[in-house]
């Protein structure tokens, strides 16, 4: 039920309405969206600092331009709240029994006001760059802006963008929200810039975007809704390339999220009353005991670690790091190339880099796990949290690390299936010099493990038999080795652990071949390109059946049924027995 | 035998030799090198524009640090011909007898003055940054340099570098080599900055790089050794980072080298008497074919066409659309994520992105190819080149482009053999909506193909009998083909062109399993991720047995016997009818 249907908002069904309000009861509208962030932040989580810095921004957007002839591209999409709430979206923030029906991200499928979906950072001057040639291509006239934050100026692709649009000929805009902040603290040169262009209100000549060519302009206070609105007026309909730079404030109305603005950027529920979370203390987790494994492997003496980020230290919980292990940990940014080249040039001489990254914004860094890292061999260390298959935004997808990493000369990519295996294969991983290893760290509910049944060395791969049967061998990748354990028990088969998703065991494949008729693979991962597919490759010539257990060549997406899609993919125990029977017949 | 006995050069064994001659003697020892590279490159081909440029700053980096305990990152290192040839190299040029002798690029294995395997551009600051941090964390005090070309400066990861690099608080030295050039004309809002700097001296309020915070230093000409000289003593054990901007002359030396500078960044052999190639004139290829495709297309009506490339007009010889198409034409400059990012923007307004990729190159935007295309699933149309197993460096190889491309959900992948494939595969790609298509050109030598025997519409992908037979079914994707016919007719086997390498057609492989004994699946690239595996694991719970031919998983080297590569994988047609023997025995 609408909980505020006393609110202006209600009657705002897209932008045409907004264009009817005074400026008072705009900065009426303004305080709405924030109380409706909040309120629901708290209830369901979500991104709260971005959003409420860019209420201002947004409304004044929407009643300076004529969205969606005029376009706007969000960066990340991760502060569009306000935009969905001006573009008839607001249900879903005034009615919690609606909270679930619209997306976080930007969204194509869901209103005609979104051009993308996106969720990785710094790419939207390229693509509003893309738009706007076409536009000039096809004789269009509209406006095209993106809106870019300053954490996601870091990101290199950014500055690809920026390269290129300060040489459109057109009109474009390119709005720099700039709140000092990415997701951690910004860090690096850009920061030195933007400040010095904050205490000079604009006016400092070292200006890196008019030294590219840009127009600049400068609104010190970009949550002055009247200022905002001069400020589009006056890139609007112009015939040529402006950046923006407008200085807001993330967490705008809720202190607690100005008082820490790291951990209010996303939010777990919270107690309205006092910000208190509402998630349950944390347990050891994948993420946790590499940390740990880290910090006691420089505890015992290895001072040549350095634990390395790109701004997701709170993914892991390095933020202990930062303050106890200062020499052995750095955040490069939002630079996910940076990251890896960094640490290859880190273990290059002789040093020990740990890399601590998220599978889905690894995908950026592709190239440098490559050429710098893998061409050269060098003994870079990574931890790769998210690679797993789960409920998510399709732009947040975390199964494609596994196949970048696990189809490249050189590196090893080790799959625990345990805690006890993720400190054991980084205790390992740190000490070794073969060459690049990578973990992924298990997805979902982990078990501890038995750090006796538990290997310590890797470096070659020997396939674990976990329970003996006959018949049916199932091979469970790492988190998929509990399903293993369910499925292996209702057809009476051996269960091996195959340690890594990339390595093969062929001397156990040879033997499995000889004494089973049928071999199942299980995977947290597409089966293209991945574990199961290796297998069955090797084990092709051979005359025993496999059957591989993965998700199809797909994107999941959070208006999606995750059941479905386990259904669809044969990826319940149930069925994975069902049809392990019906090849056994 | 040494054809300049009587040089300086062979009195250089190693920079300790150099630090004892006189300027002139230098002077003496930079002609000499130009004249060496000339004539070398005039043989074998290589990059020619880059080294003639950079000789003076390498002699006085050489004369001035204490390689190799000071370290020096060369971007792309295209430009290290004078480096190895003062590092105790010099052989591999003085000597045509050893032209071979010497890789390319910098090669640790080679010789220990050189740091990192490279070939991509914009890595050498994170590089450095790395090894600083290393070196800072490990007590060292030694001089940490990159040196980066403008044209390299456009790629994402260099900003990246610079951000970082920016910040540490210790002794790290960028050099830009500002040539006014990358591999085609710099493009971009780089570009105007770095020209203001050269304008002014040095000395333009609007500084990119003090803007970010660096100690900033210009030399106007970084071709006068003795300034050179005077710069590196400048910057020698500083304690803080210094971006060091230095302007020469690209191809100095050889005037057709600076009358055409694109032309002559990387050479095919020619005659030293009037500069002209001694390559035989070019029959149409499969990248000829692509540019003349999309010409056509332009031609009958599609103006919504735009060919984009980032900075490789060269390899596809698209320099005449440049001229002939320029509304249709587009060179982001060395920016491989942003002209992915840009063709999603494009193709989100309607019109019709072709990109021009070069498939080691294109290993910079797999993010770009997932999360800004795929998950829109926009019909952006893409052609591969130098996506082969072929004699290159390791930093070079192009076999990772049909990994990333075709494990990832919406993205078509087509493999054309023969010439007419590539153009009828190429204008249904532009006709069609239903999502994003990339075409993998062929590489070796490429039969013209039947045009009635060639399929106009690959709305699906249904197999192509190619040879009827019997026992055994060869499917041969792409570039195979003309191996697969000769595979088929000795084994008098069934041949088929799959025509894709990620879309299988199933109906025909449930067909083939009940028909056949055996599949042979042959492909130009690796097996893991590829299109065997993908085929060995859909027919693996059938009772067929399924042998697959690709390379492993390895770096391919110009230090490496190619033929014994092709032995050791199997991949000449006799073993490949030996094997198949086998398995049918």
């Amino acid at each position: 039920m609408n909980q505020h249907p006393d609110y202006l908002l209600n009657k705002i069904k897209s932008p045409a309405d907004l264009k009817q309000l005074s400026l008072a009861q705009m900065q009426q509208l303004a305080e709405e969206i924030r109380t409706l962030i909040i309120e629901k932040d708290s209830v369901t989580g979500g991104h709260l600092g971005p959003d409420l810095g860019i209420v201002e921004a947004t409304i004044a957007y929407h009643y300076v331009f004529n969205a969606p002839k005029d376009k706007i591209v969000w960066d990340v999409s991760h502060q569009t709240y306000p935009h969905k709430m001006l573009t008839g979206r607001a249900y879903a923030w005034l009615d919690p029994d609606r909270y679930g029906d619209v997306t976080p991200y930007s969204n194509p499928e869901e209103s005609p006001y979104d051009y993308f979906a996106v969720g990785h950072t710094s790419t939207s001057i390229s693509l509003a760059t893309g738009m706007a040639k076409a536009r000039d291509l096809m004789g269009g006239k509209e406006n095209i802006m993106a809106l870019i934050g300053d954490g996601s100026m870091t990101g290199g692709v950014a500055f690809e963008g920026l390269n290129n649009a300060a040489i459109e000929p057109h009109n474009l805009v390119v709005v720099v929200n700039d709140n000092q902040w990415s997701i951690d603290k910004n860090v690096g040169g850009l920061t030195v810039a933007l400040k010095a262009l904050r205490d000079s209100n604009g006016q400092a000549a070292a200006n890196p975007f008019t030294a590219m060519g840009f127009d600049y302009r400068y609104v010190a206070d970009g949550n002055d809704l009247e200022a905002m609105i001069e400020a589009f007026k006056g890139v609007k309909d112009v015939d040529h390339p402006i950046l923006l730079h407008i200085n807001t404030l993330k967490g705008k109305g809720y202190q607690p999220a100005i008082d820490d603005e790291e951990g209010h950027h996303w939010v777990m529920p919270f107690n309205l009353k006092d910000d208190s979370s509402k998630a349950p203390a944390s347990k050891p987790s994948p993420a946790s005991v590499a940390v740990k494994t880290v910090e006691e492997a420089i505890d015992q003496g290895n001072k040549r670690i350095m634990a390395i980020n790109a701004a997701i230290p709170g993914v892991f919980g390095l933020d202990d790091m930062k303050v106890n292990y200062p020499a052995h940990y750095v955040d490069v940014g939002i630079a996910e190339q940076e990251s890896v080249g960094f640490a290859a040039g880190f273990a290059k001489e002789g040093a020990t880099p740990v890399l601590f990254e998220n599978s889905t914004f690894l995908q950026r860094a592709f190239d440098q796990l490559s050429h710098d890292v893998a061409a050269n061999n060098l003994p870079v260390v990574m931890v790769v949290a998210g690679g797993t298959i789960s409920p998510n935004s399709k732009t947040h997808v975390g199964y494609f690390d596994q196949v970048m990493l696990s189809n490249l000369p050189n590196w090893t990519y080790l799959a625990p299936s345990s805690l006890a295996e993720v400190k054991a294969m980084l205790k390992w991983a740190i000490e070794q010099k073969q060459g690049p290893v990578a973990i992924k760290l298990p997805g979902g509910s982990v078990p501890e493990g038995d750090p006796e049944n538990t290997l310590e060395n890797y470096d070659e791969i020997k396939y674990q038999e976990v329970k003996h049967g006959e018949k049916t061998a199932i091979l469970a990748l790492g988190a998929t080795l509990e399903k293993g354990i369910k499925a292996a028990e209702e057809l009476g088969a051996s269960l091996f652990n195959p340690i890594s998703a990339n390595i093969l065991d062929t001397d156990c494949l040879d033997q499995l071949a000889k004494d089973y008729d049928l071999i199942l693979t299980l995977e947290d991962n597409t089966l293209d390109g991945g574990f199961g597919q290796k297998i069955a490759s090797y084990l092709a010539d051979k005359p025993v059946l496999v059957k591989s257990f993965g998700l199809s060549r797909m994107y999941i997406d959070t208006d999606m049924s995750f059941a479905k899609i386990l259904e669809d993919n044969h990826l319940n125990v149930d069925q994975i027995v069902a049809d392990a029977r019906e090849l056994l017949d």
